[in-house]
């Protein structure tokens, strides 16, 4: 017999970023905050903690971010774990709404250092943010030996139609070279 | 300045769950599965506690399910928790190991009452679970109300040709009655 309870799931970012996440002040523009995002990858390369890829989402009028997200697939055993569904989950909490939808003061944006597979461009949809930034391509992904899942030209076009904004390939090379970095490392490509 | 610290996002199953989840045994057939995860569904919509989904992950050899999820979107403030993204997460925290995959000696299946949506259909892909069932289809799910996102004849065949083995439509008229059931009682379609 199994044991009867199933535990709850818990999802908690790395030490290392509670300091680095209270001290985060960003310009208001997306350089500055996909510069933001990409650090945090950088670190959770760095720090062991995760695959490398970080993302954020922000609001219109506040200097830090709502709530941060970096890849914690292999340190939870959590294939769900990617950095943009750690940063949805965590700014739907702070905001106490299943929706990110603007409020008709703030606009909420999804920073990511790469381009969201196919989960995650789903997460996106639902989570009622207006905007999406992604640094690094799909095709940096693939090259690293990540998969990105089942995203076509026409699922891009199914989120836009529905009236989230998407930018492509922000600071891409900066982006990129967290991903060199991790396979530097000896990263573990997880869904290879 | 926003609070420095990012809380943990924590998963858990509504309070009616674990009684439910404790008394269940399974003939080792899908359908005995599927009328399982049909009626978590049902029940998550009699309690009010989410969304008319069910799910659990199955191993061939156990009469339990390794790990159950319904659809906890409205009730923890969470555009991710989809019945399939409850249930993966926790059989992967059971197994402790970020992948499903086969051992050798089980094969694990995902059951969910209804044709998951783009996000849940990448978080299957990147699961590591052999086998999808599904009850309800997308079709179902849409005439509800419910966005089920960019999913496309060719997003099945990257599933399926990544060695994942999909069932559609088993016991789909008992899985929409579900479906029913959450319209009359008015239920939520929190991504309309």
């Amino acid at each position: 017999m199994r044991s009867v309870t199933q535990p709850p799931v818990v999802i908690e970012l790395p030490a290392w970023a509670d300091d680095f996440v209270a001290a985060a002040v960003t310009a208001p523009t997306d350089e500055a905050r996909m510069r933001f995002v990409i650090e945090l990858a950088r670190r959770n390369v760095v720090a062991r903690s995760g695959g490398p890829f970080g993302a954020a989402v922000f609001e219109s009028g506040y200097a830090q971010p709502l709530a941060v997200g970096v890849n914690r697939v292999e340190a939870l055993n959590n294939s769900c774990l990617h950095a943009e569904v750690v940063a949805l989950m965590a700014a739907q909490v702070r905001v106490g709404s299943f929706t990110l939808r603007d409020d008709g003061i703030s606009t909420r944006t999804l920073f990511t250092s790469c381009a969201p597979c196919a989960m995650c461009l789903g997460a996106v949809l639902w989570s009622g943010v207006g905007r999406l930034v992604c640094g690094a391509t799909r095709e940096d992904a693939l090259a690293l030996g990540f998969d990105e899942g089942p995203v076509f030209a026409e699922s891009w076009s199914y989120v836009e139609d529905r009236g989230i904004e998407v930018v492509h390939g922000l600071l891409a090379a900066e982006a990129r070279a967290v991903l060199a970095q991790y396979r530097a490392a000896g990263g573990l490509i997880y869904n290879r």
